[in-house]
């Protein structure tokens, strides 16, 4: 077996952990039990190859390869571990172990990093936890005030700040040099679509993450018994839900956008009592600002209230020069936007010089346990990864 | 004070059990710890009044006042101690202290039943564990075949079965005499709806129970990823769970039926993917079985399901004469209909002389914090139950 075929055996080890054998979806939600696990087989195969772990205080860790003194200006790629409910088993993993399989492949080749060369785990990426997606890279990079953590609760009310308080990480939250001001980032991950499937490539490079948010709103009603209120004395939330979600889909057709209510909370929900409120929360993703905006507000008014913005991600362009090196270290493979947050956005919209690699999903889809990715293709991910490492860290 | 008015303590009591102190709400669900706590209450108050208390294998309890040898033929009275998520204080407990608090008057007054004469409480009346209502009444007047038990589960997987199991109950569940074949059962409940509002009386006799049942929508679709999957290629149940919302309230309309979705749960509910299954419970109620089918049947067809039938509860009719007794005792006050099922209703179905009180409540609401019974209301109530009571027992 070549040290590229060695990422199957790595995404093997990691198949059990947070797996629901019922649906095969997996749930990792961030610094659960799960992820934990992951992440100490993580640390396991990086003491295997004789990487130094790093840690910062938002819970990201970096592996280090290093054969000189500590440097900055390294080469960084990685991934995440979490996983949305019910995820699938390439978004985030694929990246970790591609990126441990390219260390290996390195050195099957003999090629010697020049520059510190440094394997990423970021924590809470999907913000299924606590709301807000990539919240390792947010406070690494500054992005998110470490002061915002006493605001975001989980579905338990804990804090992100109690969360983060009880892992006993080396430093408080906050902006942090574990990335080592690196000259590159380079994210692999599963494509999130059917791009590379209708191209028919095993891998393309990013150009850009589109404009995205997640906005919550808050429909209040009177609860009341549903067997003896008249319809015309109701105040019943669930229809403004009703007509949300569908507001949600005709907007985002009118604007060339993407729009998705995917996460409901009602209160008290029980069979035989009409709603005192109804949360939902609804994600719109754009071409461009404007029409994101113009899908929030319309759905805003078909609900009857103001949206609350709970995250807000603007365009991010992945720096020219330096996709346009991967692309012909690659070959010319193709070059393709995604509508996706990605630690690699987060870290690029903060100056990072951050490039990703996607690699061909032939479900087209993600966020769910048929999301998939062909062996032959994680290989070709690694080799692809292995050589754009090579090129930026080796020569 | 007077005996009557010690209704208002006995309600006092059990004020602070299971209540939410950020929404003055009330959570006991049955067999739980608040219901549990509310039942060693009502064990205390029963001892303290040498009543005999004995139970069934169902959950349920009964508390005799006997001047005789134990007998058939006796009078019961009584109602629930569970309630709704974020239900009010009145629904279920204004019968049992209202109960308790009749025999106070009784005593008061010197009146010595000549049939046994018994305070009941009923388990999980609410259903808001196992998903059926009048759990309890329907086990102990064979409505529900034991059996059934094994298939009814709470949100945690657990069955009712396995629930009762663990109660350490004198028998298992399934068709009991705790009753002692009555020759009347009388439940006091406060009334759910402005009926007595509108007609400006503080009590109420009831004529009938509509019919009236729960229907689970299961409403499939794919998960997928929020932010990078087509319009045209999703399959998103949130859709159909607007369609079916939406169509609930037009065909109660039509039919002049009462319809409501409540209850709703997503899969796997992450902000960032499209769910997988959304599955919503739907109640209905009319004045005939026609028009419920005809609603239940326009909704399905609206979100594209075979609506699961949960429950079904025909029209149940109060025996004419009893109702007629209890309405002359009292002076002729108004005879009402409700939309609401009781364990009365579903004893009066089972053949058993069945009758019930309602007594005003200002807010006309129900299953909410804000059900309210004013004071002098709670004690015309225990007025009319004891004189019924008078009438049934001890004359």
């Amino acid at each position: 077996m070549s040290a590229a075929e060695g990422v199957l055996d790595l995404l093997a080890a990691l198949a059990p952990v947070g797996r629901d054998a019922r649906t095969g979806g997996y749930d990792r939600p961030g610094f659960g039990t799960a992820e934990r696990e992951c992440r100490e087989w993580f640390l396991d195969e990086a003491r295997r190859r004789d990487l130094q772990v790093e840690r910062d205080g938002n819970g990201n860790l970096v592996a280090w390869w290093r054969t000189g003194p500590p440097a900055v200006g390294g080469v960084v790629t990685g991934s995440h571990l979490d996983s949305v409910p019910q995820g699938g088993a390439f978004d985030g993993p694929l990246g970790v172990t591609s990126a441990l399989a390219a260390v290996d492949v390195l050195r099957e080749r003999g090629a010697t990093p020049r520059r510190p060369l440094g394997v990423a785990v970021f924590a809470e990426e999907e913000g299924s936890r606590f709301g807000l997606a990539c919240l390792g890279s947010r406070l690494l990079s500054g992005a998110l005030p470490p002061a915002r953590l006493r605001d975001l609760r989980d579905r338990d009310g804990r804090t992100a700040a109690d969360a983060l308080a009880e892992l006993d990480l080396p430093a408080p939250p906050g902006p942090a040099d574990l990335l080592q001001t690196p000259s590159a980032f380079v994210e692999l991950h599963v494509e999130q679509g059917r791009d590379l499937v209708d191209r028919g490539a095993a891998v393309a490079v990013a150009t850009a993450i589109r404009p995205h948010g997640r906005w919550r709103l808050d429909l209040r009603g009177r609860a009341d018994h549903a067997g003896t209120t008249a319809l015309a004395d109701r105040d019943d939330p669930m229809l403004h839900l009703a007509d949300a979600v569908l507001a949600a889909r005709q907007e985002a057709e009118a604007a060339a956008a993407l729009a998705t209510v995917g996460r409901v909370h009602v209160e008290p929900n029980a069979t035989n009592a009409i709603p005192s409120l109804v949360r939902a929360w609804l994600d719109v993703r754009g071409a461009d600002e404007t029409s994101v905006r113009a899908v929030v507000t319309g759905v805003g008014a078909a609900a009857g209230v103001e949206p609350v913005e709970e995250s807000w991600s603007p365009e991010t362009r992945f720096p020219e020069q330096l996709r346009e090196r991967l692309a012909a270290t690659l070959g010319g493979v193709p070059r393709i936007p995604t509508g996706a947050g990605h630690d690699a956005g987060v870290l690029a919209a903060a100056g990072v010089p951050a490039a990703m690699i996607f690699v061909r999903n032939p479900s087209g889809v993600s966020h769910s346990p048929v999301e998939h990715a062909e062996p032959g293709d994680c290989v070709s991910g690694v080799l692809a990864l292995a050589d754009v490492l090579e090129e930026l860290a080796c020569r």
